[in-house]
């Protein structure tokens, strides 16, 4: 079979890879939509297959373990929640490892400990096969548009390789280094989205308690040099109190985590990010872990009194 | 005297006013030149007058004291340090005060406590004349290229009145409140630019001890919801090791140290901000405080014996 890229160009193009997506969450769902819509045929699985049934109404193709995607697909795509799913997914009896073809080209796009894509890529590798680990950043909105930003960490033929269904999938796609490199440079974004975020709530709870109305100074600082994609897009929320999910605090949490663990493990204090981290368990421990990041600016106004 | 402004049309301008402005420093001397430029008649005052000599030799008339610049100017700038600056300048034995005629309109563009502000407002206010606090973010820069966002607190009429003189030396002008409500958005302003700056910081130590390339992970996140100015404009220069001010760091902790007094007085906990204070200090300790707030890098590195 052969798999266009960019740097073959299209007229090489003789047959499109047949994907596998692993978990039908908020972002693997649009995606898998994205892929079918792109002319490819999608095998999916998920723990939950009820989740499935609008995919496979419009033409995706149910299969009941990870283990049997791996005997459909030519190209696997995993995004699950956290590191422990992923080592299931491709490491339990039922696993993609278990049924792995030679030459298939796995892309595990969920955030996970960098340590444990290294770990799977190595088992990926065993059996002949290849491993990239692709986080995302972009949120349902970027799965939906294919407007995701993807960090890829593996070799570069391997980059090359998926370049076309990244296309599909995201609006720009760095490779970051070998395995593993995705995954830290996806912690770089959370660590910047995270104090990024703590700032704008910070900055509306002063406006708030210094009596300025918070639209006006939104308006006021957001084009200079305070302005960031939070304050532009996470302000105006908190301002209308709408604390749906763009990305969830209990997921921000997750996230966080394995930065702190990772900068403990590489010697590197981040003391903003552990502030962060500790604010959002407050969200967490009012039961707001499901809302959205911008309801951190609810416990910079508890510690205000403002209830 | 007919003054121009937006709401009453180019064609009502008569004759310009007489501008003073007190505070040759490195955001007032280039503000000077470009209502020199525009064709206003400029007086000068600044404590060291050597610093004005440039300025002089292009059409600028030297004047020995504030008081003097009250008798001849129409329209008084302040752009100085510091609130005892400010209070120095208009309620010294030879200050503004000291000589202010009717309806003169000072307008105070330094960074200082919103009380200050409002109390040096008031004593112009029995004096028959007008004040506008009006600080601005844009740096050296945004002073040099007449960009500069400008924060206004005052009447609106007398927002009117300055209109035309704002549209010489920024872009974008708001109007965010009464007397004082530039100084607090300007304090908003500083809260989130800290924040943004601690961000870049810790993810720029993160990234370079766990191996990544730093150009390669700003590339993969700018565009993000990680992107902020502070991303874009301050990690190339911790990346090229340029800690040259675009804002001096000591000048940044004395808007934290008034971002922190005004939040301690509203009741308001600022946990992240404060951290950023305290991180700045460890800078100023280093005998960094005059370079670019940009150096907040170093102390990470310190902390993670990065030397």
């Amino acid at each position: 079979m052969v798999f266009s890229s960019r740097a073959e160009g299209a007229k090489t193009i003789v047959e499109q890879p047949s994907v596998g997506l692993i978990g039908i969450g908020i972002m693997g769902e649009p995606m898998a939509r994205n892929l079918l819509h792109a002319g490819y045929t999608v095998h999916l699985h998920s723990r939950t297959q009820s989740r499935t049934r609008a995919l496979c109404d419009e033409g995706a193709l149910w299969q009941p373990t990870p283990a049997a995607i791996a005997q459909k697909a030519d190209v696997i795509i995993s995004i699950v929640s956290d590191s422990p799913d992923v080592k299931a997914v491709y490491l339990d009896p039922n696993g993609v490892c278990s049924a792995l073809r030679e030459n298939t080209l796995c892309i595990d796009m969920s955030t996970i400990a960098p340590d444990v894509a290294r770990c799977v890529a190595t088992e990926v590798h065993k059996r002949g096969s290849r491993f990239l680990d692709a986080p995302v950043s972009g949120g349902k909105t970027g799965a939906e548009t294919g407007q995701l930003s993807i960090m890829v960490g593996g070799d570069a033929a391997d980059v090359r390789r998926a370049a076309p269904i990244f296309d599909v999938l995201g609006k720009s796609t760095v490779h970051c280094g070998p395995v593993g490199h995705g995954q830290l440079t996806k912690l770089c974004n959370q660590i910047l989205c995270g104090l990024n975020l703590l700032a704008v709530s910070e900055a509306m709870v002063f406006a708030r308690r210094a009596g300025l109305d918070p639209e006006t100074m939104l308006q006021a600082v957001s084009k200079g040099a305070a302005g960031s994609w939070a304050l532009d897009h996470l302000g105006p929320r908190m301002i209308a109190r709408d604390f749906s999910p763009m990305f969830m605090i209990d997921l921000q949490q997750k996230d966080l985590r394995i930065a702190l663990a990772t900068a403990r493990h590489n010697g590197v204090p981040i003391p903003g990010t552990a502030l962060v981290n500790q604010l959002l368990a407050a969200n967490q421990a009012a039961d707001e872990g499901r809302e959205g990041t911008q309801a951190l600016v609810k416990t910079i106004e508890r510690l205000a009194n403002i209830t």
